[in-house]
């Protein structure tokens, strides 16, 4: 029987570790808080960026948000993440991207205080992660990496292949793998015979973008397929649904252990973006 | 025919355009300098930091050297960190490792400027270079991929294999070939049916440290062979000598291109340690 790993219900048992935490830390006298700061309309960012504070709220946590115009300038946002860093209240900064076309998104990341980064987006975090020596991880392969160890906490030697190597997913995805002593492997749009290349894989992470691209027969029989991939589609009907970057029913019928889209990773980004944030008040406050 | 990668004579070519570079901007009111600490009285240690000093002077740089007692604490190494940091003649920072026990290496080395880190041990750089957003690259893995470069330009889809994940060469290397558009997978001591992944491999880095370890029936008739291991072996006769990660004759037999141990990666290493100084010259004075 395949496992169909349930990230709604990890990510709700998560939001209750983080909740135990910071009512800990309120006894304390700490009260953990999460900024987050949203520039223009987008209407995806602002589902995301409402969730976020809602989910802030009910784990215990103090919740800013700054939502700034369209036509903000970068000196502007400048400003308010200098001000984020100095605000002692503030442990989490989380800069919603996109960001507009007049601001440079790295030079405001790397304006962040890698100590109030919970995004983990800040080269120093980067370079703390991929060298063993602690950091903030990026919450989707953080969150990606506790369903796999869900379903199987020794990975040692065991083959995972990364499709997609973005610096969001794919990188620090290959990154915690490695922590735990896979062999990885990153594979991407240049790879050559990549069915062949999935098939060797006994983890296999899907972060590309491409609708159900992953077909069943590039699965080994009992892998952990874990499908970090979002899309939108079409549907005959007129109407539209959300599909991974795995075709899930095909590969389910070979995986050990796989997630759906949507239910899967989705939920455990939030989840992750909130343990940062206590784990980043412990560190800075304790 | 199998190609033999001549490290000394690729070696010997970069220095001399960084021989030019630094003319250059000598004519520009720049002299770079590279300061290299020595804490103690390691004998390799000594000899690298000799080479090093040679070499910077060579090629029209300023070298300063500091020899520390072993004695010297931790205070005192970071007090003269934060003098070489605020010094404008010097342009690039090395320490050499290993440290004395008293003293904590990550803490060394991450008070260096990362603008003068010149080693790219610096989490930032590590960070930076992991992103693709510049930074300094390792020293190692830097002239790695100058030697396979110099003999198949593009590598556009390749699979590499490397074989070793220190923070030093494994792992930077992988992100250098990411950037190549490579095909990246990092095996390990505890990958299993090492042999096998290696079979894959177009490009094959060992970074072990471990004596002829692979084998010349792992290597795919073709691929390109770089042998990044330097250990000394006892031989018959009571003596001893050099030799790589890679069983050399063996694999040379079946490679289309391979480096030969002594000769070939470690004469890049100083190389781009200039190369890297230079460079740092130039962004942080012109």
């Amino acid at each position: 029987m395949t496992t169909i790993i349930d990230g709604k219900a990890a990510a709700a048992a998560l939001r209750l570790r983080v909740a135990d935490e910071t009512a800990a830390l309120k006894q304390a006298g700490i009260t953990p808080g999460l900024a987050v700061v949203l520039v223009g309309e987008d209407p995806a960012s602002q589902v995301y960026v409402r969730s976020k504070a809602r989910m802030t709220v009910e784990v215990g946590m103090a919740s800013f948000e700054h939502k700034l115009p369209v036509d903000t300038s970068e000196a502007e946002l400048l400003a308010l993440v200098a001000m984020l860093n100095a605000d002692d209240a503030v442990d989490g900064i989380l800069v919603q991207l996109p960001l507009p076309a007049q601001i440079d998104s790295d030079k405001v990341l790397r304006a962040i205080d890698p100590a109030k980064d919970v995004d983990g987006f800040h080269p120093i975090n980067v370079g703390l992660v991929a060298t063993g020596s602690g950091g903030i991880a990026p919450c989707t392969p953080y969150g990606a990496m506790l369903l796999i160890q869900s379903v199987q906490p020794r990975l040692d030697g065991l083959h995972a292949v990364i499709v997609g190597r973005s610096n969001i997913v794919g990188k620090p995805m290959a990154q915690l793998l490695l922590q735990q002593n896979c062999t990885v492997t990153i594979a991407h749009s240049r790879t050559r015979d990549l069915p062949d290349v999935v098939r060797g894989a006994d983890i296999v992470v899907a972060a590309v973008g491409r609708p159900e691209m992953i077909r069943g027969d590039w699965i080994k029989p009992g892998a952990i397929v874990i499908d970090v991939g979002i899309n939108r589609i079409a549907t005959d009907d007129g109407k539209s649904r959300l599909v991974g970057d795995v075709a899930y029913a095909e590969a389910a019928a070979q995986a050990e252990a796989i997630t759906p889209v949507p239910g899967g990773v989705g939920p455990m980004t939030i989840a992750c973006l909130l343990r940062n944030t206590v784990e980043a008040a412990r560190q800075r406050r304790a």
